[in-house]
């Protein structure tokens, strides 16, 4: 590769074997040449640019210390691997970072041999690395095992129970804290105070040597004084190593670490692989480094970004016409929230996400930040339902995955009235197959109590969030897609929606699609299109998933019209499913139902339209269905 | 209440108030008094003796100290609150102890204002906390938030994002730490040890006293020293205080204390209340304290009991003319390990009630015990899959809800070779709605990449073990019921069954009957009863629940015979859903399926004969559901 400040070939990196031979000097050039390309390849694909900017130094430091893919690096969150891709080999693809059929922003054990993890959801990285690390040992291999995790997903349920397991089993891992001081929102919880202290307790080493200088200053003593002596010497790590709180945990502690400084990281890298154990390198970095705007960004924007111009770090956005999903959500809570005191969001970390600042910032004492922590989310969301208080708990629907015997144990099982919000339910895009919310119907569905909407626009959501503040029968769930309302005109005041009233959108004599959300636009096309062909269908905006119009449902197959459901949601026990439950359970002809949706195998990152598409869920398809339900029909009443 | 040494009538209890009067002599009266009223109890219905022994003098002290249901007392995993369940009125209630339409061995909301919060999965009680601590600010009432988890619970995931989370926002909440040494199985993890630690440094204000006048002792010094001495007494509480894991998280430790002493148990409380903010009662016990069988066991065989013999401890069984299901797959899983050396077992704290006991002593360096931590010992298993181990994970169904997010998008999207043991499958009894194992059925067929496998009897089930252990193309998981097996012969070789095959038990013509697992002796029964009337029905054992046997399904939808199908576990979403969904993307009929399962309702405890009879799972229904579609058929071919 050709050498020279900021402007290294990248191209030419096959492996990360050459960085060996590298000077600290020579890695800040290639720093520099990574930051360089990361900046202008993100202004055009977008990307995680505030993450990887900050591990700039550390991957280089890390991929120069040990031997991958021999010593297994796992990313936790993955969303920060961009240096690590670059360095084993797949720079040119960059092009098609996030794109359909492109690389993935996250590690994928597919593209590379150095990819041995793959990620997307947080705080998974330490119990893989147990895991390996088990093996490891298990089949009498030699290897380092180095999970890289930030701050903010350290909090996470599972990492902790990891952090306390292996400590306990003492493993010969190296866990590299990444502690950014910023995770995707502000970080929270009592561990940040504690990293806190750690970060402004100076080095290990220099504690070390002034706790031992004052120790021979204590004056000999005797009796009860003698002991408590004993035990501050037995407890010095306590307070003179700023780690303490990992030492507890079984862990030898070394930092914190200039996470930006070629010879501290090298230094404590050497001292960990020297030591047996678990061990944690605690590496203060910045997010963002090296590129103004995201360096100085307080308000984390610079976290996930689309195409930006480089000289002002002026996002380039298209002209949106409507204002986004969370938005429309958040805004319509924060509205009731000015007259009912008994409303109060939480979130875990996703203030931004979630659009939820302008509620945060309104009304600070009713919006709780737990940390990436939804198990503790939903079932404080409990807590608070059972005294009264109406939480909104606004999450990912992939990330409500982690709350699945929250929502059952504790809230469906209790009957307690949660307002679930369901954000970025669908297909999510760029960040492919580790966040797609497509299961949430399926999994929800089979929870007793719990009731399921979906907007077919913005002044439905409106009524819908009126609906599920209103509903006092137990929890309710909104789901809403990533992506940009419709821009339709809302009304002046909001009112509830009959629970499980379903709404005809264009009636039809032939069939009728039963649909909800985003895939409504789809069924009115297919149904005007067929109108030409005098094939007359209707569209139903089936918007309460859970219970269903049963009214409706009685008539529409009492009628025997055909019937073709079309969810952007999986087909395993998805809505389809259920109306052909519908009709088994009350002696309806089930084979007159026809189901579209997403089908049994993980879809991949690419645009939305693109996931679509691949999926089958388009208009051609919509009307190949909607002829063949209505011919069937015809031929056996024929 | 009549008093006397042992002797009082409980039934006499209306409400707690009467202990405010009490002397600490009377109270140990009392406390005499409920252990023989236990012991007596417990020793006809069965239950949770050894917890609820542990936390008679706790429970009291508290019931003293604070005022129930104004003040709230949130009991984690809730098997310990018998004691409260007598305090609260409901002494009379206990000879229907976790019977039919009884009183429930957890805290139940219906059954008394005292009951808060419903519970029955552990690590809850610290978001509920959090959950009812912020509503309280909210709505500026006023009242204690005292929540009551073992040690055992604290390591589960979700503890620790509470701690977390209640540390940082200072919340008035005091929690009990229950620290008995020993929760389900014995304790394991860091923060064992670490509790470990603090029982063994003794007590806060003796050190604290200790302290002060040690630190006098130091001389005056400059420069650096003076730093490092003012560091040291701003750390004091680091080493002071046994706590001071707790400390760190923001939270004010007191304790350890002796949890059987009620003087000690007052003082603390007593502090407790006088302090700000998050606290932590480090109460020490012992688990069966006071029933000498109980308190000497090692093995945790007193968890929860079913009748014993009082005066010796023998435990009553009905002579099982079988194996448990759990010995039978841990014995098989055990009986592969022999000879493969890839193998290994994961266990969050469920040695014992998985049966893995005899693994663990035969192969203590293979069996992975994680404590309460089903998040962390699901993606370990990837962990370990990723590096060509076959790693065996044994979780209960209900528990396995804990680690839905973990399946999906570790193990089942990176298509590891995980063999999940779904041990506990379907209805578990006593134990009721929070523990039934229905729900994984509809939760797993929606995740792609998975098989899931149910045995018919004992010899089956090790053949399906051979079949998870050979499988290489993905996770694998095998259904087993709580209970005794069939007690069948088994054959001496095991071999690999073909991976969606179904096996026809009994021929018919008429319908068939498609089913796996426990509901298979049923359909045997109604389908036999069925041929004195000419009815003949075949019937299927679905042995693979997906991916189902598509050759057999072709066979049976084109020749046009009606289907039952039947499954001990809900309906929406489950295994009949997926037998329509496959006539619906086929183009067969689905309205010639009938289904027979878990409606959407809560199920409550009961025997599982009860549990069954209450859903309709019963032969009279089965042989009237054959009847109805052999007749439809009928009227629809003529």
């Amino acid at each position: 590769m050709t050498k020279g400040e900021g402007n290294m070939d990248l191209t030419a990196i096959k492996n990360p074997a050459f960085l060996k031979e590298m000077s600290n000097e020579e890695l800040g050039e290639l720093a520099a040449s990574i930051r360089t390309f990361l900046i202008e390849k993100l202004s055009i694909t977008g990307g995680h640019l505030g993450a990887n900017l900050g591990v700039v130094e550390l991957t280089l430091a890390l991929h120069k210390a040990y031997n991958s893919p021999q010593d297994k690096f796992i990313w936790d969150v993955g969303h920060q691997a961009y240096i690590h891709k670059i360095l084993t080999g797949r720079t040119a693809d960059f092009d098609t970072l996030r794109q359909y059929k492109g690389m993935c922003g996250f590690p994928k054990r597919i593209e590379s041999k150095h990819d041995v993890w793959e990620t997307g959801h947080s705080s998974t990285s330490l119990s893989a690395a147990m895991g390996m690390a088990t093996a490891r040992d298990m089949m009498d291999e030699d290897y380092e095992v180095v999970p890289i995790i930030g701050d903010g997903a350290l909090t996470g349920g599972m990492a902790l129970e990891a952090l306390n397991n292996i400590g306990d089993e003492k493993k010969n891992i190296t866990v590299i804290l990444n502690d950014n001081e910023m995770s995707i929102a502000n970080n929270v919880g009592a561990l940040h105070h504690v990293l806190g202290r750690m970060r402004s307790a100076g080095k290990y080493k220099r504690a070390k040597d002034e706790m031992e200088t004052l120790l021979k200053k204590i004056p000999a003593v005797g009796g009860k004084l003698a002991n408590a002596a004993e035990r501050m010497k037995d407890s010095m790590k306590y307070f003179m190593v700023p780690g303490m709180f990992f030492e507890e945990l079984g862990f030898t502690y070394f930092g914190p670490v200039d996470g930006h400084n070629f010879q501290d990281l090298e230094e404590a890298i050497s001292y960990a692989k020297k030591t047996k154990g678990p061990k944690i390198i605690h590496v203060v970095t910045r997010k963002g480094k090296g590129y103004q705007p995201a360096e100085t960004d307080k308000t984390d924007n610079w976290h996930g970004v689309g195409p930006y111009k480089i000289e002002s770090g002026e996002k380039i956005k298209s002209a949106a016409t409507a204002p986004a999903w969370s938005k429309v959500i958040s805004e319509a809570v924060l509205e009731k929230a000015r007259t009912d005191k008994r409303i109060a969001v939480i979130t875990p970390a996703m203030i931004l996400g979630s659009k939820l600042d302008n509620f945060k910032k309104e009304m600070p004492d009713r919006l709780f930040d737990v940390g990436i922590a939804e198990q503790h989310a939903a079932t404080m969301a409990a807590g608070m339902a059972t005294q009264g208080v109406k939480p909104f708990l606004a999450i990912y629907s992939t990330f409500l995955q982690r709350a699945y015997d929250q929502l059952l144990h504790d809230i469906a099982r209790q009957n307690l009235n949660v307002f679930v919000g369901i954000d970025r339910a669908g297909f999510v895009g760029a960040d492919g197959e580790t966040h797609q919310g497509v299961y949430d119907i399926s999994f929800l569905r089979a929870m007793p109590n719990f009731t399921i909407m979906m907007p077919k626009d913005e002044n439905e959501a409106q009524h819908m969030v009126h609906t599920a503040l209103a509903h006092e029968e137990g929890p309710i769930a909104l789901r809403y897609p990533r992506g940009n309302a419709l821009g339709v005109a809302v009304d002046d005041a909001t009112h509830a929606l009959p629970i499980g009233s379903w709404e005809v959108l264009k009636e039809g004599t032939d069939a009728v699609i039963l649909t909800f959300g985003t895939t409504i636009p789809l069924a009115l096309d297919a149904s005007e299109s067929l109108e030409a062909d005098g094939i007359s269908v209707r569209v139903v905006n089936a918007r309460f998933i859970k219970p269903m119009d049963e009214s409706m449902l009685h008539g529409i197959f009492g009628s025997a019209l055909p019937i073709l459901t079309i969810e952007e949601a999986v087909l395993k026990g998805g809505f389809g499913s259920g109306v052909m439950e519908f009709a088994e359970e009350n002696g309806y002809d089930a084979s007159s139902v026809r189901r579209m949706g997403v089908p049994d195998y993980f879809v991949e990152h690419g645009s939305v339209p693109e996931q679509m598409e691949e999926v089958g869920l388009t208009k051609e398809n919509t009307i190949d269905k909607l002829r063949q339900i209505v011919r069937m029909n015809e031929q056996q009443r024929a």
